[in-house]
């Protein structure tokens, strides 16, 4: 419940933070930071899987495994910081070794693609849940933060996006065809999404403001635009969708309202956009840019031929007709 | 499944720790710890309580909120460290807003309480589960460990112990007396058990290992012995006993076996005996002698009459013959 999370957390947990001067930033940011030492902030984030809410009933341990770190791994992406380490916490709903002896590999073998450290953490009886917190750090003011957009600024999303939103559709209503091999990509992204980390780091000091998107673009630029009191006008025809996407559906709408791709969506100054092309090759990772920062608190959505076109957050709207 | 749990993560989840300067303690203790500064470390733990397995089913928000902060807060107690910082991940099966009224205030009461700051963590659909991650500190070099126990150590606990243990099956037998008072004690320290974290920051400097009581005495002193390659005496007539426990029942094994107490169970060099006195008196919080550290890598138990019984770590067995 992605947006109910949002006003859940704003109503009833954020409150004036204590005047404490080792928490440099609260709830409402992808992580929280806390004070290292004189030069660094060590970033905070957790996330929980829950079985037949965040991943299909049959999903391998494995798979689990490796979404339940790449969400966190992405939440330091968004923040430009580099992860250190993770505890977890894990609800069992039965003793069975082989998913655990699965589940453990899977989890030990993304650790050391990151260079993680699993430090703590528990077991406990009751239904299937995975709960990482990871620990990252980041130098001291350098951290990306969704409230720095600014007017003017470029909006920027990585890779592709929609893919797993769309390989979930196909996922739960049996329409993946296991031979097909785009919607064994699609399905692959939904169940692998790729962490941006090194891609987090270098926006470090070039971009304004960032943000990973797990709720769906429109809903997570919309946290940018909330934070950074503006607002922002989206180039529909620019959205970066996959070929997979194309060739199996004309729908928009996975694009713009569909999560769990954990592409990062940033803001950069016009200027900086120059160093963006340079970053995009190094890292083999394509950045395209979807639209700007305005000064009008405002979503507002231009397509091809460009006029304004309502659109809402929520929901599947279909744009098929404007391709 | 706190034996399991045990097992568990040392099977799958524990490995040789990365050379990372900034790791100072992994996975096999109340928390763990990285580095902060120059002197001091920030102590994690993660502790998760799930519907109907840590909690009956229809234990109050409030409680179920001060009791998940509690559990963590305890851990902080076990290593000598003050409470900070905590991210909580909350999973609900519904969206009730009453409940979710009751569960914050019942947090922030308790955040306020102990002076720490909530600075994220998610919301998610799924059955009641609620996750809490938290941060202390304390100074280089001063953390209670388990592993510090030393041959000769008096053992230690605080306050009284099995009553949480003895409420549960009181409740869960449909033996809980609403009218009496004793019963509502022993419910009491069920739902809200006191974190010591102010004995336990008191105690850093002075005792050679700690552990909180939260698997229950012998478990939880198995930890210390196994942690400390070494054994421990204990005798059972001089556990601590509420009136309230010895009025319900002379079964001494809630207090051996039972956890949830979230007490501490320490130990100290014997001239090191006279400074806890002081301590005790200063905090309100009795401190009873209950045993000594052993070279023999076993756990002893003496009667009243000064032989030696066979208990077992797990099950309830009757001991109240011999008091």
């Amino acid at each position: 419940m992605p947006v109910a999370e949002f006003e859940l957390i704003q109503r009833y947990f954020s409150r004036q933070d204590k005047n404490d001067q080792d928490l440099i930033l609260g709830i409402g940011d992808d992580a929280a930071m806390i004070s290292k030492d004189s030069t660094t902030d060590y970033v905070i984030a957790v996330d929980t899987l829950n079985k037949g809410v965040h991943f299909p009933v049959n999903t391998s341990a494995q798979d689990i495994a490796y979404k339940a770190l790449a969400v966190n791994l992405s939440d330091m992406a968004a923040m430009g910081a580099s992860p250190r380490f993770v505890t977890l916490s894990l609800s069992l709903d039965d003793n069975n070794e082989q998913w655990l002896a699965d589940f453990s590999q899977g989890l030990m073998q993304t650790l050391d693609e990151y260079g993680v450290s699993l430090i703590g953490g528990d077991t406990t009886q009751g239904p299937l849940s995975i709960s990482v917190q990871i620990i990252g750090e980041v130098d001291k003011g350098k951290a990306l933060l969704r409230s720095g957009a600014q007017v003017g600024d470029k909006v920027y999303v990585s890779g592709t996006i929609g893919d797993a939103a769309l390989g979930l559709d196909l996922l739960l209503n049996n329409k993946l065809d296991p031979g097909n091999s785009d919607h064994q990509y699609l399905r692959n992204r939904l169940n692998r999404p790729t962490p941006r980390v090194a891609l987090g780091k270098q926006l470090a000091g070039i971009a304004h403001s960032c943000i990973d998107i797990s709720d769906g673009l429109l809903a997570d630029l919309g946290h940018i635009m909330e934070r950074s009191h503006c607002g922002a006008r989206v180039y529909i025809d620019q959205l970066p969708v996959s070929d997979s996407y194309k060739l199996t559906t004309d729908d928009l709408s996975f694009a713009l309202s569909g999560g769990d791709d954990y592409e990062l969506c940033f803001s950069v100054a016009a200027e900086n956009e120059q160093k963006l092309q340079t970053l995009s090759r190094e890292l083999g990772i394509s950045l395209t840019c979807i639209g700007e920062i305005i000064a009008d608190k405002e979503l507002q959505s231009i397509d091809a031929r460009g006029e304004q076109v309502e659109i809402h957050q929520q929901g599947y709207q279909h744009f098929g007709a404007e391709e």
